[in-house]
């Protein structure tokens, strides 16, 4: 099927738009990802087809959005106006809130992150919309760290988050390994120490 | 289509699997992940698709082995017994010798582990024959580095290579930045160096 250009998303109605994001991440949590078809998400959320196609190519992109709008609702994208701890515990605190909201849909991280190797569509939504926003904290604090002198000056934060996130992901789509709170914690000191022997 | 249990490998004819074997590789890299199929191999290698199933449960568990077979014919899986230089001079030979073995098929291995994340079976096969075992060079030259004392002794080699790695397959699979030479080389900079500042 040809993806539509997708209008305006200010012009979607509201109420639809809420019903149809409900029941894409629902069916996909709940179903898993094979399972999901933009018939079912129209069925569960008492819309027709067409309404979908409109606005979304793709049951990928209902689903990413459904996601990354569940994402948009969270505290921790307003990490950086949080009240502000030592370096280290702030990014135990901001790895901390992102593991909550998705610790419970891994597996439909995976998949969409699985599906865009084959869509690249797909994959450019799903950078823009949920995987690019979700490091702007980390890269917020490893600035301030920096103002504060305790990391080099001349360390990109974008590849400061990359170091710390790049773990996380490996674990996530490859390695059979436990990905859980304690996890996330090693990641953390081991981006933050490096490996080489400090005097 | 139920997958058999894999009979004992060893007992595969060794011409039809190094057929087999290269025409899944040839495929996948010429025509994409999409267009392979075990039709299209089985007439490529001159076999029946019986051979095929008989030994492989699905496309992507040949296009595996494909893959992995050519990486163990690689002069770096023997890189802990080449004569060694500095860590960090070791760390991008090692990468770079990697890079040289997948930088004409870098969307052959994001398919690969985008497909794993529907597929179990894959997923785990591609663990133990390919992902897993690459990142040993690594794992190795870290041991030594601990013996030498440049490295704590503390360190885990297998996080040591997952800190360095993560931030090649983030990139890889999601990511929209060049994945190159020169990137390896800052993956390596910052996980020896890591972030905090040093005395």
């Amino acid at each position: 099927m040809a993806a539509p250009r997708t209008p305006d998303p200010n012009r979607r109605n509201p109420e639809s738009t809420k019903a149809i994001l409900e029941a894409a991440l629902a069916l996909a949590r709940d179903q898993g990802w094979a399972k999901v078809s933009i018939e079912g998400i129209a069925a569960r959320a008492g819309v027709g087809k067409r309404t979908i196609y409109r606005w979304w190519p793709s049951k990928g992109a209902v689903v990413l959005d459904a996601y990354a709008a569940r994402l948009q609702d969270r505290p921790y994208m307003n990490a950086a106006a949080a009240e502000e701890g030592d370096l280290r515990g702030d990014l135990v605190r901001i790895l901390g809130e992102t593991w909550d909201m998705v610790s419970d849909s891994l597996p439909l991280l995976a998949s969409l992150i699985g599906e865009a190797q084959h869509d690249p569509d797909l994959a450019e939504r799903l950078w823009e919309r949920l995987i690019g926003p979700s490091s702007e904290p980390v890269q917020d604090r490893i600035r301030r760290a920096q103002a504060a002198g305790e990391i080099t000056a001349d360390a990109d934060p974008f590849r400061a988050a990359e170091l710390l996130y790049g773990q996380v992901y490996l674990r996530l789509l490859v390695t059979p390994k436990p990905l859980d709170a304690a996890f996330l914690e090693d990641c953390i000191d081991l981006a933050l120490h490096g490996l080489l022997k400090r005097p």
